[in-house]
């Protein structure tokens, strides 16, 4: 008999037919004999109809009463999932946050899991229910409520998987895995089998949009084996765990990511000292930079290129032209229309050519490299944003053929 | 300064603007220097939603996943009381049943609160905050939710005015107070200033829709001072308390009530305890008998009436026509088409004259009285259903005039 921990997002309980769908699937698993805690996200689009409503009153919410209200969206979920499987004579009681145990810090808004007291949960377990437990949500010491932030109710379903011991948390979404690159755009990518969580962590924080990172991470820190799957189709999805079979896929998965934007420093005066002030001024503003480019001292002075996310370009713009003078910087231009395409692989390490096949791609297919980054399990490139489709599907065909 | 309790139901927070609206009332009540609880019912149609939502996934819900989808409706009220008090810059903490240490018992549907643990209420009101508690619901001993059942949110207000040991219990609603007879019947109906809670209790049983009565039993117990007001008008309402000045109205209205039917067991055999036998079938039923006359015997048998709740009607004749012959009963009629038209005062023990008026002014209308019940502050007649409001009519112009 497993514990199996199972994760259903907002649009696999959007209405009474989904909410019966996903009944049947808890059902199964359960009639296999294992034990089974699920968490519920918010039914559909609720929780953004319950910010809205906390807008018209208040346009300011604070977060401890916007936590109070948007907490009620999973809480109904709950309460819908444990009559649905009750339809289908299941022994079924749900629980909320607090009553699942589910402690956390008093961050209203993006709370972290403190801990998880166990004990009401393994009573139900034992007296053979199936726990409906309301995902994204948890209690403080004050006996507030609090939730989780983006992406909470992976995290819910991970963190109890975890206080568990869970065989198996699984991720139901509405796709049925990881893909070696995004479907819409190579329509011949492969869902692959195994992945690590390094790499999912990689793919995550590029783009790949399935789990959040708050949640792999977690995984990974208490070694919860993750399955991503679809609610719809049935079929097996991708598990994430600790090591996988490195011969199976050389690389993971080709993404980009065209929410960035690359701003170059230019005529930055050559002395020591000059980069390091750059960017612990963006540090000390809460921008982070990832790929750098510095280029060769010319005429005693050099450009400096870094990439942030989109969002932050007009502020970094903005306060770089307020210290031109004690930067010694000439100019900054900032280019939105900019896209980094990565390949995310464990096996990459240890596989010679593997950089040179991803350039070689690219290419042939007529793409400039702007500037590149590589870490242990990735290789990323900066193109022009206009031939990121272009570029992933180019570097999959290499590397998967057509 | 006090401290009171205010109670505002679903129509009073229906939307937006009336959350907003109901806050300035509240915030009134806290600048003039009170310490302020609030209890909120679900917004608007909420409740009824739920339960066509919960009816979708299982047409047959068990009670403790309905308590648990019901209680969200209130939930999700006080957050947005307490965000729409926070915009006008009052200090407001909103905290759902349990967060109240409203506990009850496991009566899921129709819980009993059991007691207030006011220790975090009191800690709030003495950092100054004003207090939105979730009406309707609490927490069992199993740390599970429970609902209390119809008008639920006027026995939270009245059972945490009553803990608080509250100066005033303020029950706001859609009309603006107890009146002498229903305005839409009588339309020169008079406001009450002041009722007992028995005449209030002996109104609410009769129909007159304003107070629940159990928050009305309680009220009395714990000697709790309520006031029924309007949200929309402003105006001062009608105080329910234990002793009023009888003088000033010797009667405190006129109700009806069409949701009776008369039984009717004809023939029946004139013996002892063939009476107890028929009601005491009918009381392991579950069936409340209200008034009954009994005729005089003749040819050895005598006929029994009583009204008996509309809903309750064809389980009794089917009761009483599967019984006919152990009962010694000739036949059963049901005569749905009647209705209770009663007067109640704390003042008519003590002044005589005033059941002789009540019928002078029946009989100056024309309408026969088929049955009469009396207690000591009210007097009921039956009456047929089509002359229901002409009654009204004629008993309110006979006591207060044109």
């Amino acid at each position: 008999m497993a514990l199996i921990v199972q994760k259903f997002g907002g649009s696999s309980v959007a209405d009474a037919q989904r909410v019966s769908h996903v009944a049947g699937i808890i059902a199964n698993t359960y009639r296999q004999g294992n034990q089974v805690v699920v968490v519920v996200s918010a039914q559909g689009k609720t929780t953004d109809h319950l910010i809205a409503q906390a807008q018209e009153v208040n346009p300011n919410p604070s977060k401890r009463e916007l936590d109070a209200l948007m907490a009620t969206g999973e809480l109904a979920s709950m309460a819908l999932m444990a009559l649905a499987l009750e339809r289908l004579g299941m022994p079924a009681i749900s629980l909320s946050g607090w009553q699942a145990g589910i402690h956390t810090d008093s961050t209203h808004g993006a709370a972290r899991v403190s801990r998880i007291d166990t004990e009401r949960l393994r009573n139900e377990l034992d007296k053979g229910n199936i726990v409906i437990v309301a995902g994204f949500q948890g209690v403080n010491k004050y006996e507030d409520i609090t939730t989780l932030g983006r992406g909470g109710s992976d995290t819910s379903a991970v963190a109890l998987a975890a206080a568990l011991n869970a065989d198996l948390c699984q991720i139901y979404t509405d796709v049925d895995g990881v893909y070696t690159a995004d479907p819409r755009i190579v329509p011949n990518a492969i869902k692959i089998d195994e992945i690590t969580y390094d790499e999912m962590l990689e793919l995550a924080s590029l783009g790949a949009n399935v789990l959040h990172n708050r949640s792999v991470e977690m995984a990974k820190k208490y070694n919860v084996n993750l399955e991503v799957l679809s609610s719809m189709t049935g079929a097996e999805g991708t598990i994430v765990k600790e090591v996988t079979d490195v011969e199976k896929l050389l690389i993971k998965g080709v993404t980009k990511d065209v929410n960035i934007a690359r701003i170059s420093a230019m005529g930055v005066s050559d002395q020591p000292g000059i980069a390091f002030r750059l960017f612990s001024l963006l540090a000390k503003h809460k921008v982070s930079v990832d790929i750098i480019l510095q280029s060769v001292g010319r005429d005693g002075t050099q450009d400096i290129s870094f990439t942030v996310a989109a969002k932050d370009a007009d502020e970094v713009v903005r306060l770089l032209e307020e210290r031109k003078d004690t930067l010694g910087l000439k100019s900054v231009i900032c280019d939105p229309n900019v896209a980094k395409v990565s390949i995310v692989g464990a096996g990459m390490e240890t596989h010679a050519g593997v950089a040179s096949k991803m350039f070689e791609a690219l290419g042939e297919a007529n793409i400039n490299i702007q500037m590149i980054a590589t870490s242990e399990i990735k290789i990323s490139v900066l193109i022009a944003e206009e031939e990121a489709n272009k570029a992933v599907a180019a570097i999959h065909r290499a590397f998967y053929g057509e």
